[in-house]
């Protein structure tokens, strides 16, 4: 990152009547901890944190939190989407009993998605629910987890099965964290935030055409300013639909196509936020051939993608029959029902819809927005 | 179940605003249940059961539900306290998973207390929440697990340490499948319905006193008025405190002597309703000797107690320093704060208070209580 002399704080707050809590996003949080005075209260605390992670952030969250609690114990689990499961989950039950914490102790979620989502479980399942906090470090989690309270593991024979919607007391974005994620995962987030132009804020859109380069250099001022209002948006959309059944489906944007890629290459092969780059193409596109939008805009979407360094092609599933396949994992994933896909469309630059689409004209779109 | 020829039917409604339910109890229920309108809608159905009651009742409520949902699916556990794990919660999902059941699925918890929390707590966390019915087929579950909302699993190092609070839609108290229950399990039952007399409701317990004869036959009246009673008085206690802070631990009366009981014997040794038998006589004597309640109330309870076919004293659990044991117990038991063993005692007859007591007056207690 690039430090600027002066820091950036700023704060967003999710409203959720007794389970509102702040997103506190700048550079170096977790140095200036100490002073803090949105930490909860709690006889213990443990930091729950990935081999990868553990290595370059635990030490100093640990140090900042023992001038909260009396005793700051840490737990360190394998890393990578595989070990989201029941498994390792148990061993954040075993570190929370083993030390004895009682109903008072607070888990701090310090990694990306998998850590957030399981150290979230862990929180909402410990004797019926006790305190968390997430301190993101990838950008996917900054802007992806810190709104929604979604959390879960996973099952084997299907990914997020099992899980509770827990709220965080309070979210610690420390933009410096993500000095040390590779740049991949870094573009990969970025699709996140480029996706809320299109659903719901083409200013925020304009906003990303003229800073990408201050972006991907990792400027504290820039990925504040990201961070926040996809903080924002989400909220926003959360808001009105915190259990999740309508509104609360146009954060899908991308992901109807992206589910496909990311299952059809076999998980891990593309990153989430890779398929849901070239997915947002391709609904983009269809958006187009309903006439919702012109090709000019799918084209902007194209070029912005594009300068993140994301994918804006989908990749052949089926040398034989490419479009069956990218149809028959889309009708399988969870959001379908009874077989209907229902995609997000752009309905206008800012405004999303769900929608069902003539299979001749999905598969027209997958035909030209894959690699030939 | 001595079959009088009037049906008896009641309904005790809980209160909790969105998540306000119905108890229905009644003689032969699951064969009426196909005109049952408290039945919640769903695209399929789940019945969860165990090797020792799906023998018994699966068939009866498989068949009411059919008319009811266009899928009715099983899924068998091994019965037993030793099965609460997560091991055997994850055949719940596996079987919810393998039937491709979605969020409209409806999970029915027919069995015990084990299979109450296991299946409430599959419920709270299969697709992050779906709903559940309870369908309590002991006399301890349907006064106990009918009303407050807590399922859980136990881990290696504790009881119940994992779990959510999840409220079911409906409960069928069905007095008919208590015609099943082994004599000392129904007595078991009996002890938490005793125990809402000394703590709440003196009246009821007067009832107990002129009717225990009755319950004990299994006459369906008698059996639909005590599950009533018990029901209402938990779902008042519970109402004013239902995440579990203060009041609610009154319910524990009988409970802080009756775990160390439980765990000073080997869990399965006595059953749980035992240990609170013979605790609730040791927290009376307790209270007696602080001088809140005479000494004619303790031989009136433990009259009722014994009548009901439940132990009167507590077992030894060690030859050397009994009441040391006991104490020691005590302070680990989750409810102590700081090793300071909180009991419920009797401020008078239908009345509950939370008190900490002198260790000398406690060991004499246990001195006068234990068999000899």
């Amino acid at each position: 990152m690039a430090h600027s002399q002066e820091k950036s704080f700023t704060n967003v707050h999710i409203d959720l009547g007794a389970r509102s809590y702040p997103i506190v996003i700048g550079a170096d949080l977790l140095g200036d901890l100490r002073k803090g005075e949105n930490i909860p209260a709690g006889t213990s605390a443990l930091v729950v944190s990935n081999t990868t992670v553990a290595p370059l952030h635990a030490r100093q969250l640990v140090d900042a939190l023992s001038g909260h609690y009396p005793q700051v114990h840490t737990a360190v689990l394998p890393d990578g989407e595989e070990h989201k499961t029941w498994q390792t989950l148990n061993l954040i039950f075993d570190a929370l009993l083993t030390h004895g914490c009682d109903r008072k102790v607070v888990l701090y979620a310090l990694g990306g998605g998998v850590i957030g989502d399981m150290t979230g479980f862990a929180a909402a399942c410990y004797m019926r629910g006790v305190d968390f906090v997430q301190v993101p470090t990838t950008l996917l989690a900054q802007v992806d987890s810190s709104v929604g309270g979604k959390t879960g593991i996973n099952h084997p024979l299907g990914k997020n099965m099992v899980g509770a919607f827990h709220q965080p007391r309070l979210v610690i974005c420390d933009l410096s964290t993500l000095d040390t994620l590779p740049a991949r995962e870094l573009a990969a987030g970025m699709a996140e935030v480029i996706k809320y132009g299109p659903i719901a804020d083409m200013e925020l859109f304009a906003w990303l055409e003229a800073n990408m380069d201050a972006l991907l250099a990792r400027e504290a001022q820039a990925l504040a300013h990201a961070v926040k209002r996809s903080c924002e948006i989400k909220a926003s959309v959360v808001g009105a639909d915190e259990r999740e059944a309508g509104l609360r489906a146009i954060l899908n944007f991308g992901h109807t196509f992206g589910h496909a890629i990311e299952a059809g290459m076999g998980y891990g092969v593309w990153l989430h936020g890779e398929g849901v780059a070239a997915g947002m193409v391709m609904a983009a596109e269809l958006s187009c051939r309903l006439g919702m939008v012109d090709a000019a805009f799918v084209q902007r979407l194209r070029t912005l993608i594009k300068r993140a360094g994301l994918p804006t092609r989908g990749p052949v599933l089926d040398a034989q029959d490419n479009a069956g396949r990218y149809l028959e994992l889309m009708r399988v994933d969870k959001k379908a029902e009874a077989g209907e896909i229902r995609f997000v469309l752009i309905d206008g630059p800012g405004r999303a819809v769900l929608r069902a689409a003539p299979d001749a004209l999905v598969r027209e779109v997958i035909d030209v927005c894959c690699i030939a």
